[in-house]
């Protein structure tokens, strides 16, 4: 018998009709002989309009009551889930983040988990019970409710999961697994059967949004095993686990491809201590992310800088750097929004030389002119004209042999 | 400085805008002195809304997840009130039924309170915050959330009173008081200042639906002083509070029609002991509920019972009683769904002498027959037909000079 945490998002949950799948799911695993806990959001939407009812009043909402207002969502959903388990004879019991009690500390609005309390859901598991926990709340020391941000359900999946050292945390998704690359871009995408905490880490920050960043560096730190799958279908999904636990590891595991960068350029700089500071400083002061950061030195005394902002901060972004450079007298600041970034990612590269020459090979074969490279341990990105993106990800991803008859 | 609990129905907080007249309302009385702690319901309509998907999992839902369910209401409620307080400059804090904690027992759906700790809530005003409290709910000694059952705000309202010793419970409802009758049967009704506990129970009970019986026994028990007045107009509404703190008390302070009974006759039953019983056991069995009972013993050793039911039960509980006739050898069981109940409510009935028959003059003088009567101390009802209910209520109501203008 094992203990499994299931979470099922907004949408799994979306409606009634979809609360009784999730709960002949349940009951499905139950009769399976595994003890459940089950993590539900709130049903899509809902979400939402409670924050429009909060905006209506006061904008921004005060952070306190606006994790009291949002909070009821997913209480909602888990006496609606509880509700549809007793109905098909599965005792369940539904527990709210106070509950529970998932102690959580005051950062309204994205509070961080202290410590959970695994004892009443113990006690309710060994009475036979199914447990269904709102996930994305938890109550501060002062027993005020507190939110964990969005897509809070998933770290609240995976916190549980390490608290009752569960043998396998299932986060149900609207997609069947974590695939070698977007499946609209290449039809041959294969999905995965096992993946690295840190393959997954880089998959998903470059873009592709199956799971919370948060919640597997959680499942990481912890080693809690993850498992993706389809709330809509029967397969088995992508296993999220350690590097020891995947026998084989592939070369590269995925392709990403990230459209929302854009790049600022500061051409012909002096070539002196402190330039990266004195064009980043005012961009960090203006809130604005920085993805990627490459400066050359030329052999003239001069140097190029160049980085990427989100491209919703461009114009914003530009406008600053044109300021910034009143002193820094560079030739000239130039930008673009027509990129994107293109990566190959794989804990097999650490003990595979020659990936990037390899990547930047079949790129060049196809005349795809690079224009910036970064590389981190398990991960290579380019940033290539935004015409060639997809072009390159079907090169790459056919290159390292991804596709799904190979 | 007073310490005021004030209490808002669905209606009065059924849209944004509405809380914010409620938010504007709190912030004057603030700014007259006063501390505020304010209950409220949850928006018209939710709760039904949550109650439909419960219903569509589970028809009846189980009683515990329902209450987790229902209580997302008004905590929807308090979080937007808060804000909106927040809006105005009005430091707030709202808690749920738990984190007060509201302790009740675990008859979920029907809950009683049990104990409120006053602690937090004291120290939120004494730190100069309106507090805004969920009513309906509360938490029992497990951590289970619990609801006092439909009107309980109400309760929660008189309760939060009695165990901070407000100096008065103002009831916001869409009406602007208690008045002497129906205003849609008799245009000349008057609202009354003052009213004393007993009568409203009476008026309550006799169908006018201002305030919850059960939060008028819990007022008149703790001697909390009650207010009702309208949440949308300015007037001082109706007092009700002991007989000692009305100067003088009315010879009557209303008069009210009860449309939704029907009776049940048994003519000629054997005059002898335990007639009653044997009738209106098999009746209680089925969750019937009996409200005026009369028993005539002729003098030729047979007597007529008579007693009435909500119309709603009327065909369920006569085809009950024509069954118990079979051993009760009864001349005939009979049955009237057309008829009404009329009633006079006033402590001055106490003290004075006559006013039954002068209730039953006026009603002969205009040729309405008296089918039952029936009398408490400080009521008098008879039933009649139904079509003799309204003109009833004009005659008495002019007779014991109810009029606005007397």
């Amino acid at each position: 018998m094992s203990l499994i945490v299931q979470k099922y998002g907004g949408t799994s949950v979306g409606t009634v009709e979809r609360i009784q799948a999730v709960a002949a799911r349940v009951e499905q695993a139950r009769a399976a002989g595994h003890q459940l806990v089950v993590v539900v959001s709130a049903m899509s939407g809902e979400t939402d309009r409670l924050l429009n009812l909060a905006r209506a009043l006061n904008n921004p909402p005060p952070a306190r009551e606006l994790d009291a207002l949002l909070s009821t969502g997913e209480q909602v959903t888990i006496g609606l889930l509880a509700m549809a388990l007793e109905a098909r004879g599965v005792p369940a019991v539904s527990f709210t983040g106070a509950q529970i009690p998932i102690v959580t500390d005051s950062a309204f609005n994205k509070a961080r988990i202290l410590e959970i309390d695994g004892t009443r859901v113990s006690a309710a598991l060994a009475a036979g019970r199914v447990v269904v926990v709102a996930g994305f709340q938890g109550v501060d020391a002062g027993g005020s409710i507190t939110t964990l941000g969005r897509g809070g359900s998933d770290t609240t999946a995976v916190a549980l999961a390490a608290a009752l050292k569960a043998d396998e945390c299932q986060i149900y998704t609207d997609v069947d697994g974590v695939y070698t690359t977007d499946p609209r871009i290449v039809p041959e995408a294969r999905r995965l059967e096992r993946i690295t905490y840190e393959e997954m880490l880089e998959m998903a920050s470059l873009g592709a949004k199956v799971l919370q960043i948060r919640s597997v560096e959680f499942a990481s730190k912890y080693q809690v095993t993850l498992r993706v799958l389809s709330s809509f279908g029967d397969g088995p999904g992508t296993l999220i686990t350690t590097e020891e636990n995947i026998m084989e590891a592939a070369l590269i595991s995925g392709v990403t491809l990230n459209r929302d960068e854009a790049k600022i350029t500061f051409l012909g700089l002096p070539d002196r201590p402190g330039v990266a500071s004195t064009i980043l400083g005012p961009v960090a002061d203006a809130n604005i992310e920085v993805d990627m950061i490459v400066q050359n030195s030329g052999a003239d005394g001069s140097a190029d800088f160049t980085f990427t902002v989100h491209r919703n901060e461009y114009d914003k972004a530009l406008t600053i750097c044109q300021a910034t450079n009143g002193e820094m007298q560079a030739r000239a600041v130039q930008g673009d929004k027509r990129i994107v970034k293109v990566s190959i990612v794989g804990v097999g590269m650490r003990s595979h030389a020659g990936i990037a020459s390899r990547m930047f090979r079949v790129l060049a074969a196809e005349g795809v002119n690079i224009q910036m490279i970064s590389t981190s341990e398990i991960k290579i990105s380019v940033v290539i004209d935004e015409k060639y993106g997809e072009l390159a990800v079907r090169i790459l991803h056919s290159e390292f042999g991804l596709a799904r008859d190979e």
